[in-house]
C-alpha cells in the first residue's frame, strides 16, 4: 500500500483547494469524543481507533480535512469502517494493515484509486478510522458522514435514502481473508452478507464501502458532520478543563454548530440490563434493553431503553420520549463521557440527552428505512421535538 | 460474455492437441446419468443441468473434452457449480447468464481469462454445468473432477487434500448479486462464507471456483473422472435398452473403466425418513437419515443411512458396511436411476450399491478432511473393501 501512498496536499492543490484543516492529535481526540457522544451508545471503544490514528500522525503522515463543497464531482471516494459487534472488537484490536488491504481490494475491483475518505458514521471507532485510513492512503478526509450518529446496519445511511449504494463493499479480517460484496442497489442484502461474513470471521470485519463520487458525496451525505462532532467534543473537553457542566456545554455547542436544540430529560442509574443473544436475523449485534432508576430531580421515575448496538428508544414512566432516528446519549454527568451498550454495567449513573436527527436522516425514505417500524415498534415516528415540546 | 467467447478447437490447436471428444446430446445425457449415480444421493436434479447443456449444444456452441495429460502447465482453468441445498434448486432453475457472470467476475479478479473448465464433482447438476459453461465460454472441458463423487462441502476435494485451494471463489445469484470470497489457504472458511452467502441469496448460489493452473489440474485432480461417469452412464443406458440388469452392467463398467469392484449389498424399500433442519453450522444442507426394510433376499434385514446432501454411511442390522469417503448409491432396481436425498419418499424401492472412493480421495489428508470423524462418527475409516470382504 505504501507504494501507492499519495500526498493529500498535492491532491488538494490539484483540486485548487487552499482551505483545509490539519488534523493533529488534539483535533482527532476532540472529534472522537464528540463522535462517541453522537454514537448513541454504540460505535465501540474510542481508544481503539484513536491509538491507531495517533500512530499514523506520529509517523508523519498528514491528515487533512476538506470542505465537501470544495471536492470535484468526478473523484472517487470511499468509506472505511469496522462492522460487527463492538464487544468483540475490544478483544480483537485492529492493525492498519487490514483497512489498507480492504481499500486496496476495493480499488482493484473498481479499477480506480480512492482519492478521499468519507467517515461512515459518528462512532468511537469508525470516526477516527476514517482519518487513519486517509493518513495511510495519503488522501484527504471529507467533512461529511452518512448518519451524523451511529446505527447498527450498513444500509442505514443518508446515502442509501438519497439513492446511492454501498456496493461494492470489501470485507476483510486480520488473517487477510477478503470478501467482495456487490449487490447492486440491494443494500439490505449487502448488510445481510456483510454481517454473515463478519460472524464467520469471528465477530468482526473491516470494510471498505460506499464508493461514492464527489458529486454523490455532496448530494447525499450529512454535510459538515465532522465539524459537528468536533464542536461537541471540544465543548465537552473544555467543560472538563474548566469544571463546567459538560451537558450544558454540549447542548450549547449543538445549538451553535447545528442550530438545533437538544434535551436533557433524565438522570438516573442503571438497575437492570437484559442482554439478548439474537436470532438468526440479528446475530452479530449487541442487543437488549436496560432500566434506569431516576435520581435527584428524577427520583421515583423509571426510564427504559432498548438497544441494537445503539440506543433505539427511550420511555420514561411508560411515556415515549425518543424514537429512531433521533439520537439518545447517556452521559456521565461529571465528565460527559458516553455510557456504551457494549460495556455498561449495573449501577452506572448518567444523564440522558436527546438530540434531533439530521434533516437528511428524517426524509420519508429515512423514516421507512430506520424509523420506529423498521426496528419492530408499532409506532409512527414523531420527532423528538414533538415528544418533548413541554420541555422548551 | 459473448464478446470474449473463444473457439475450443482453436485453443486445442494452440496447445497442439489433436485428440479430443465432442460432447453431443447423447454423450452429455450418458455422462450426466453416470455422474448422478456416482453422486451418492446428492448432486441435484439432472434435468436442470441437462436442459441448459442441450440448449448450449443446440445453439451450435461446441463442447470438447480433452485429456488432462494434454493440457499445458501454465493455462488458467476454473470450476463452475451450484452451491446450496439441492431441494431449493428445483424451485429456482438457473439461467446460463448467472454462471457466465460468475466466470466473468472470477476472470476480472484473477486478471486473466479462463482457458478450460474443470467439473467440481459428479452430480446431476454440477457435471453438466461444467460442460455448459465450457460451451458458453468457448473453451474445452478437462476429463477430471475434484471428487469422482458428490460431497456436501466445497473444500472436500482431492484438490484441497493435494494442496491447492478454492480461493478466490465468486458466488452469484439470479438477481446478479456478486460475492467474491478470497480466504487464501483457508478452504473451510471459504466453504462457511460461500454457504452463508448462498443462504442469504435464498438457499442457492452459482459459483466460479478452484482457479487452478494446468499443472495443478494434473497433479491434484481425480483424473479421467468424466470418462468413468460416462462409462457408468453408458452401461446403465444400454441395460435399459437391452432389458439387462442395470446394477450388473454398472458394476462391470466400473471394473472395466476404473479396475475396481463395487458391491451390491441390499435391496429394500424406504420405511422411514427423518429430515433435520440443521443447526447454525450446517444450515444450507439437505440433512437427515432414512430406514430401509429389506425385500427379496434381504427380507428381515434393516438398513439405515444418514445423509448431508449425500449419503454418508450405511448400516445393515447395525453392522457398518460403508463409511465416507466411499460411495453409496441407492438405485432403482429396474432402471438404475438413483434415488436422491432431496426428493426420496416413503415407499421408494431400490438396490444399495457401494463403490470404493478414488485413491486420491483416500489419502491420510483426505480421510482427515472427509472421513468418518469429520462427519461426527466416532469411528476409524475402514475401506469399503474391508467392510465387505465376505461378499467377494
Amino acid at each position: 500500500m505504501s507504494d501507492r501512498r499519495t500526498d493529500p496536499r498535492k491532491i488538494l492543490a490539484e483540486w485548487g483547494v487552499k482551505d483545509f484543516r490539519v488534523i493533529d492529535r488534539e483535533a482527532i481526540s476532540e472529534i472522537t469524543l464528540g463522535a462517541s457522544i453522537l454514537a448513541t451508545g454504540g460505535g465501540g471503544d474510542p481508544e481503539i481507533g484513536l491509538l491507531w490514528t495517533y500512530k499514523v500522525i506520529d509517523e508523519g503522515k498528514e491528515i487533512l480535512m476538506v470542505d465537501p463543497m470544495d471536492v470535484p464531482d468526478d473523484i472517487q471516494t470511499a468509506s472505511t469502517a469496522c462492522l460487527g459487534a463492538a464487544i468483540v472488537l475490544t478483544e480483537k484490536p485492529p492493525s492498519g494493515e487490514v483497512l489498507n488491504l480492504a481499500m486496496e481490494r476495493l480499488e482493484q475491483y473498481l479499477g480506480r484509486p480512492i482519492q478521499a475518505t468519507i467517515p461512515l458514521e459518528c462512532g468511537g471507532v469508525n470516526s477516527p478510522v476514517a482519518y487513519a485510513a486517509a493518513g495511510e492512503l495519503g488522501v484527504p478526509v471529507i467533512d461529511v458522514d452518512g448518519m451524523n450518529r451511529a446505527f447498527p446496519e450498513l444500509q442505514m445511511t443518508s446515502w442509501v435514502t438519497h439513492g446511492v449504494h454501498c456496493s461494492p463493499t470489501v470485507s476483510v479480517d486480520s488473517r487477510k481473508n477478503v470478501t467482495v460484496i456487490d449487490t447492486g442497489d440491494d443494500d439490505v442484502l449487502a448488510e445481510t452478507l456483510a454481517r454473515r461474513v463478519a460472524m464467520a470471521y469471528g465477530g468482526i470485519s473491516w470494510i471498505a464501502t460506499y464508493p461514492l463520487t464527489g458529486k454523490q458525496v455532496k448530494e447525499a451525505s450529512i454535510l459538515y458532520s465532522q465539524s459537528i462532532a468536533w464542536a461537541v467534543g471540544r465543548a465537552v473537553m473544555r467543560a472538563r478543563m474548566q469544571h463546567l457542566d459538560p451537558i450544558s456545554e454540549l447542548l450549547s455547542s449543538l445549538k451553535e454548530e447545528r442550530g438545533v436544540e437538544g434535551y436533557r430529560v433524565f438522570r438516573g442509574k442503571i438497575v437492570d440490563i437484559r442482554r439478548d443473544f439474537g436470532s438468526e436475523t440479528n446475530k452479530g449485534f449487541t442487543l437488549g434493553s436496560i432500566v434506569m432508576e431516576g435520581i435527584d430531580d428524577c427520583k421515583d421515575q423509571m426510564a427504559t431503553l432498548d438497544f441494537q448496538n445503539e440506543w433505539l428508544n427511550l420511555r420514561v414512566d411508560g411515556e415515549i420520549l425518543c424514537l429512531p432516528p433521533d439520537l439518545i446519549a447517556i452521559l456521565d454527568s461529571e465528565t460527559g463521557e458516553p455510557i456504551r451498550t457494549d460495556i455498561m454495567k449495573y449501577g452506572y449513573r448518567g444523564t440522558i440527552v436527546l438530540i434531533p436527527a439530521h434533516e437528511r436522516m428524517r426524509t420519508p425514505k429515512g423514516i421507512e428505512m430506520f424509523g420506529p417500524r423498521h426496528f419492530g415498534y408499532d409506532l409512527d415516528y414523531v420527532p423528538v421535538e414533538g415528544l418533548n415540546e413541554h420541555r422548551r
